[in-house]
């Protein structure tokens, strides 16, 4: 999407590919929103790092990322003996694949990797699929994303009030993303509207990244608290609910996704409130049979008892990305834990529908739609 | 309740008065969890801004505050011309009813100490009256929340876990607490069982001020996000939440309570969790007839923009009150404004009961009660 920095507005991807200098360039995330920096990595151990220390997130930007430095190490191999090539990228492989081991978007990105290298018959021609590959299936993830916002824009008429909940936007993806690629398609065709940020604590990706992408792209938000939701519902002040998901299951329709999702369900539903779940493709399970067997990540007790941010004063704007340095602050009584559960599992009977690449469906109909949505 | 400092155990309430150097003593709030600090106001000007600045705060607690400050000012006058003392102790009821204007709390409170003196006959007598008016009015405050504690201590079962919301604890009143009060009197009786305390973004009350609280008297607890409480309730992990009031309306059974209230009842609705509402009976309004008419209250952006703590490492522990500066950091992007409704109300079919000093009654059955419970 267009970031404007120092007033210059250009088109960003999360993740490219630089060819000539076999780097792979990623938006640095963990700046953001305080700071936008493209940051470059040099080897295949570096790309690994990078979506190990979250310098890029979200299920399908780490599945693109992988899928380059797969793509970057076999650049890199000097030599023409196909066994050493091979022995080369099975390291290179498992640097990648382990980076985030519970994310199966990347296993899914390599493997396909694998697949369309796998007619090479020499090292130059097995590098030149890879690099193939792997561009044609971050064109793919972009056009999926293009997809969703094509078939969701329908849903957003003029003056609508949407919340949205955590990122699923394009740092979340390679581009455009999911729960907001209705919004930017709906932006596109003139209409306006405007969308309330959960905070999404304890990470608070709703107030640092989602709202910091719609603002970038000029679209009208605030940021509220993660329990204003029911309050703004009961007052008539939303519209539309549209979220992203870690996790759906194709057999169920159960949708894994950032915890405080299942609330904003339930609120929605008492309230009469559509709520839609934007997803790609690869997001969809077709083998857990309840979401009570998917496993729901106990995450560290320091994201729930304190804050990151930057240093300031709170009356100042901070416009200036380079103030404020950025700080942790303990917010809880020291004494005192936390439990930190990073997902949560929303039943299909709070969802009005599923917005797809292929079309919008009613959660219980994916599995009878299965083929359609890429199920082999 | 009992506070621990420095390894010295000693009761302390929220508010006292201290005759014989005319100042009122508080537990500075402002410095919780990271430092338990008794302060001294030495006249009705410093106790008005003390309610003003939220050195103290908690409906109960202002309210007492707000008619020791009164005594206060009376006794600090010196003369015996009855027409000037009345005159000052205009000056100083006006300082002190409009220190937070929007809370009815302490103009009760102040208007029952004008009442109590009103048979005086002499400036001595007045100010006498005003003293012992005001300490009975902490007295009742303590009984009231005491009775709390016996009604509902008996929804308590041994194993339980329960959730709360904000901080309607012993620092929200003159001591023992509102919605921790069943809690303080379960422990008392023997019975073990945990709490999560929701976080309650943005101001944190529920780290902040319960976590400290319930660390303090040693009672088994965790701090969640917001977000967590439909996950853990989804899981079985919720057997029975109670929280405080800011306002519950006689007529009709509604409660108004900090932001999110609201969407923990909708979600323990859902799950068949029994909801209590624990309140004095100051927190009654026999007047509004629906809660449409309640005005909620719109807070600073800065709040949910951001977030205020002790400066530190997140790995570190802080146990030592002194480290760590109170700072505030910036989470959101910095170009987005904010949202901030500070309560929200939660109609009656949501409610399973509310525990007054005078029993549990059905929301719906308060106005039928309202003898019982202090209307005049």
């Amino acid at each position: 999407m267009n970031v404007t920095v120092h007033g210059r507005t250009r088109h960003y991807r999360t993740v490219t590919f630089d060819r000539a200098r076999n780097v792979v360039r990623l938006v640095e995330q963990r700046l953001l929103p305080h700071q936008f920096k493209i940051v470059a990595t040099r080897d295949f151990r570096e790309t690994a790092a990078a979506i190990r220390d979250m310098v890029v997130r979200g299920a399908p930007a780490i599945a693109a990322t992988a899928a380059y430095g797969l793509a970057q190490g076999a650049l890199a191999f000097r030599g023409t003996d196909v066994k050493k090539f091979i022995a080369h990228l099975e390291t290179v492989y498992r640097a990648l694949r382990w980076a985030r081991p519970t994310a199966v978007d990347p296993a899914n990105a390599l493997h396909k990797v694998v697949i369309g290298m796998s007619s090479g018959k020499t090292v130059a021609e097995m590098r030149s699929l890879a690099l193939g590959t792997t561009r044609r299936f971050a064109d793919d993830s972009v056009a999926h994303c293009e997809a969703i916002g094509r078939h969701g824009a329908k849903l957003i008429r003029n003056g609508m009030k949407i919340l949205t909940h955590c990122n699923a936007g394009w740092l979340a993806c390679v581009d455009i993303g999911t729960a907001t690629a209705p919004m930017y398609a709906a932006q596109a065709q003139g209409k306006k509207f405007h969308v309330f940020c959960d905070e999404t604590r304890p990470r608070s990706q709703g107030a640092t990244l989602t709202a910091w992408e719609l603002a970038q792209q000029k679209i009208s938000h605030q940021v509220i608290a993660d329990n204003a939701a029911g309050h703004l519902m009961q007052r008539g002040e939303v519209d539309l609910v549209i979220v992203g998901s870690d996790r759906t299951l194709g057999r169920t329709g159960e949708v894994t996704n950032k915890i405080g999702t299942y609330t904003k369900a339930v609120l929605a539903k008492r309230h009469g409130i559509p709520f839609y779940v934007a997803i790609p493709l690869s997001t969809i399970d077709w083998h857990l049979k309840s979401g009570f067997d998917i496993p729901i990540e106990e995450r560290d007790a320091s994201e729930v008892l304190g804050a990151w941010g930057a240093l300031t004063n709170p009356k100042s704007e901070i416009r200036n990305s380079k103030s404020g340095r950025r700080a942790y602050v303990r917010v809880a009584n020291p004494a005192s834990g936390a439990l930190n559960p990073g997902f949560d599992v929303t039943p299909p009977d709070l969802i009005t529908g599923i917005i797809t690449p292929a079309g919008i469906f009613k959660p219980r109909e994916l599995w009878k739609n299965r083929r359609k949505l890429g199920f082999r």
